[in-house]
């Protein structure tokens, strides 16, 4: 992330309740189910050692059979030594492009993993921490897609794009953090259905129950799931085994099905708020109605600085995140934003595209402002 | 970890009751304040969303405070700033090497790290698939060190080892993980008070408190600081919010210093229990009394094969931790075993060495037919 936008975001963060934040892909704290919570933290509390003290590097037990069984129940083969519990989906991406790249599946000489137009931006930056190229349209040995609900696009991959990337014979890192919340109902076959032996399936309760758990999952290709493990164990020895202890009693009590319908229609109604006052407020702006998902992906198809207009956003008391943070090559036009609908107050959705337009109409006169010094200059 | 070695931890973990647990290296489940964490629990989801919420990759503003103003009082220049929360010291371990491994400071071609001859064992593990080489005795420009408590030996270094140290000029990484369970009291300087800007220092609340939170601690020179939290932003996001606003409230509300002096008696007593049994059982096992920790590290003097004692520990309803982990060349002989005194049942103590001595007796009986079968086959 480039220090100039991290300092913007504590500076909107910093001023807590004057700021509309349509920026940082946080889901609703409305939906935090805090007393079911509560009550399943004191029934952990109440089993001999297993919440406070040390578990084994795979997780959870209980914990993995649910995982595996909802995974299994949309189509895929997968049992609860499939899966290994990690501290969120970020850490399971980790564990399979190293685990990849250990393997020499990501190329010799110089990684690279190919990547959507615009994809999650936690998972470009690691890629290159861990010396793998993200690339767009090239012919790859591993791709990172979110096929039922991309990042920040919120679209599920049609049947004919499914279809070309599985013949592609590719290793594929399977993002299935927003799958459940396409607003059409629970999402199907995970591509690791259909190439168990080359999917990297990943998932995190962050999106639909909350992230202060901090607990996602992988399930590695049977073949490379010791050196997954091994690796997680290196890492850090284990998830915590409170947040799964909490975990494993909450989902006993819960209607988790019923608990996703809701989210669903919870969040659509918020897309279709933050949609309609874009197309008031900024009518040239191009976007497509999201899937599912947290956001909007707002193209302005104009020249420009991002990062300026964050900052132009910042003084009008409003967040988004700019375009540049989901492109492999941080590119900033033509000037995009993530506009999220998520966790700000619906009430606030209308008054923060407000905002976001009157930013917009400052930035661009500064903009066209400079142009013009430039031009009288050459 | 040998496979087969977990493979065996497995099978023990699995009989419950029925074996004694001297290996693993748990902290006393006694120990753990269920009242308290399950009143910080409930003071921290009365908060605003932050407990079950994303946060800042460095962590809970709060609790980074709390530790900076802990070792500032041991002398360090220290703040809030310096310190970045991850998952457990773990976690802490792995950013201090992968940041001096970028940063060139692990040497040129191929990397090396100083270590104990008897160290702990997933810091081996981690330095070897982060492709640190681990050498003992060597010249190197890093080491890795646990100054205050040593794990197996439970010992601390003396001012004259410790002035050797810091001479060396190497950059240190610096695991406090059982500092403040010296049994004979607080802590004093960390390395990081007398070497800032080569030192990392790695704390936990997993040996003092309970390692359920899964919640460490690094502290990086200044330099490498941004570098560090990066990467941590990188690996996983940030540690679970949860977790480190349960500690806050409980820490809050909390005598800590007092908690602390009652497990280093608590500790002390078990280890003088364990040495006790060891010295009527096991007479001709030489070992150091620990200044502190969990353990009691046991030299036979002979060799042989310590899994296949491990393997005859645990037929005999007994665990213990081969030598060969906590060795950097991974040698089995001269054969000995790491003892833990810490989560036993106390009253357990002696007849768990009563198990080890018999396995002992099982092992060196099976070695001495093995060696006159070889011989006659000469």
């Amino acid at each position: 992330v480039d220090p100039r936008i991290e300092r913007l975001y504590r500076l909107a963060a910093g001023r807590a309740g004057a700021a509309v934040l349509l920026g940082g892909g946080l889901p609703s704290a409305a939906l935090f189910p805090r007393a079911r919570l509560q009550a399943a933290f004191l029934r952990a509390l109440a089993q001999p050692a297993g919440a406070l003290q040390y578990g084994w590097p795979e997780g959870h037990e209980r914990l993995r059979a649910w995982i595996a069984a909802r995974v299994a129940a949309r189509g895929a083969r997968v049992t609860a030594d499939d899966v290994i519990v990690t501290n969120g989906a970020q850490q399971a991406i980790d564990l399979a492009v190293s685990t990849l790249g250990a393997a020499g599946a990501l190329g010799d000489g110089g990684w690279r993993i190919g990547v959507d137009a615009e994809t999650y931006p936690a998972a470009l930056d690691l890629f290159r921490t861990r010396g793998a190229l993200p690339v767009v349209g090239a012919a790859v040995r591993c791709r990172y897609v979110m096929p039922h609900v991309s990042n920040p696009r919120g679209l599920a991959l049609d049947d004919a794009a499914r279809a070309q990337l599985l013949a592609s014979g590719a290793a594929l890192i399977e993002d299935d953090a927003y799958a459940e919340l396409n607003f059409s109902g629970p999402p199907g076959r995970p591509l690791a259905a259909d190439a168990p032996d080359r999917v990297f399936h990943v998932g995190t309760f962050s999106k639909v129950l909350c992230p202060g758990l901090r607990v996602g999952w992988l399930i590695a290709p049977r073949d490379a799931r010791e050196e997954a493990l091994r690796r997680k164990r290196d890492l850090d020895l284990q998830a915590s085994s409170l947040a799964q202890s909490i975990l494993v009693e909450f989902l006993d009590a819960d209607d988790f099905d019923a608990r996703l319908a809701r989210a669903r229609a919870y969040y659509r109604r918020r897309a279709v708020r933050l949609a309609r006052a874009l197309r008031r407020r900024l009518p040239a702006w191009r976007f497509r109605m999201p899937d599912g998902g947290f956001s909007i992906w707002c193209e302005t198809g104009e020249p420009g600085d991002d990062i300026a207009l964050l900052e132009a956003a910042v003084a009008e008391g409003v967040t988004a995140d700019p375009g540049r943070l989901f492109r492999a090559d941080d590119a900033s036009a033509p000037v995009a934003l993530r506009l999220c609908f998520s966790s700000a107050p619906v009430a606030a959705l209308d008054d923060g595209v407000a905002r976001v337009a009157r930013a917009w109409d400052t930035w661009r006169r500064a903009r066209d402002r400079e142009r013009v010094v430039e031009r009288s200059m050459l």
